[in-house]
């Protein structure tokens, strides 16, 4: 073999057991929600535009910042709001004295579809998260995720 | 407003915080993850599938029983192993004698790879992941989801 790269550092037997444990359990979170969702005529992504779309000034959000909102890449979003602009839940527009691109904005149709499908999502969050586990540990994956955004975004 | 249903749960602020801090801290491992990997040709769904193969007696497992080892649907896995099969990663055969179904095999091929992708995968979870955080908030994000598994198993 090799000497010239260094040993590969594996995880020990415990350390693979944890990120198993996140792999099957984040798998298995996401496909409750989307789940859930379906019901409504939503998956988690779309869920996630409308939320974010809600909560901006005049409901509407510039595509480019809409993307890193709700991470995902911008091809994706394309489509995903093109889905959503059929379903006349959001708007796209671009104005003539702005040059930094394309809005979308919320529509009351969205709006009163988030506000249908809210109570269900939230509900299921709880189930299959917060309440899953304990307050230490609920405060710990909240450390745990914000310090991997700040290593992934090194 | 209605009064027969009871009032959504909503989450706290803090609440709130944990449960973005994980959607935004997934997303963006997620990415890393498979940034890491297409310079092999692979996304993490097909190492996975590699990992489980190359584990398994004979390096074979039941197409039934992959999807849910890798997390994924019947019909995603489908279309996934036809990719692998015409990379010659894998390979699939149904068996006479056995009338549960189709196996998936891993070839020469596909062991050769995901040797040669393991390192770097390896490192990219320890760097984005495991060593972003605390081993104690590893340990409880080990519990976490191990805890979501069963809510979302019930």
């Amino acid at each position: 073999m090799s000497t010239v790269q260094t040993a590969p550092r594996w995880l020990s037997i415990d350390q693979q057991k944890v990120w198993r444990s996140y792999l099957l359990g984040s798998a298995r979170l996401a496909e409750r929600l989307d789940a859930d969702l379906r019901e409504f005529g939503l998956d988690l992504g779309e869920y996630e535009i409308l939320v974010t779309l809600s909560e901006a000034p005049d409901r509407r959000v510039r595509m480019s910042e809409l993307a890193e909102a709700v991470h995902q890449s911008r091809s994706r979003l394309t489509h995903t709001v093109t889905r959503m602009e059929n379903a006349s839940l959001v708007q796209r527009s671009s104005c003539p004295t702005d040059r930094r691109g394309v809005w979308a904005h919320l529509t009351d149709t969205g709006m009163e579809l988030l506000e249908t499908a809210a109570p269900t999502h939230v509900e299921g969050v709880r189930r299959h998260f917060v309440e899953a586990m304990s307050e230490e540990d609920y405060a710990a994956v909240g450390r745990a995720f914000a310090a991997v955004v700040c290593a992934t975004g090194r």
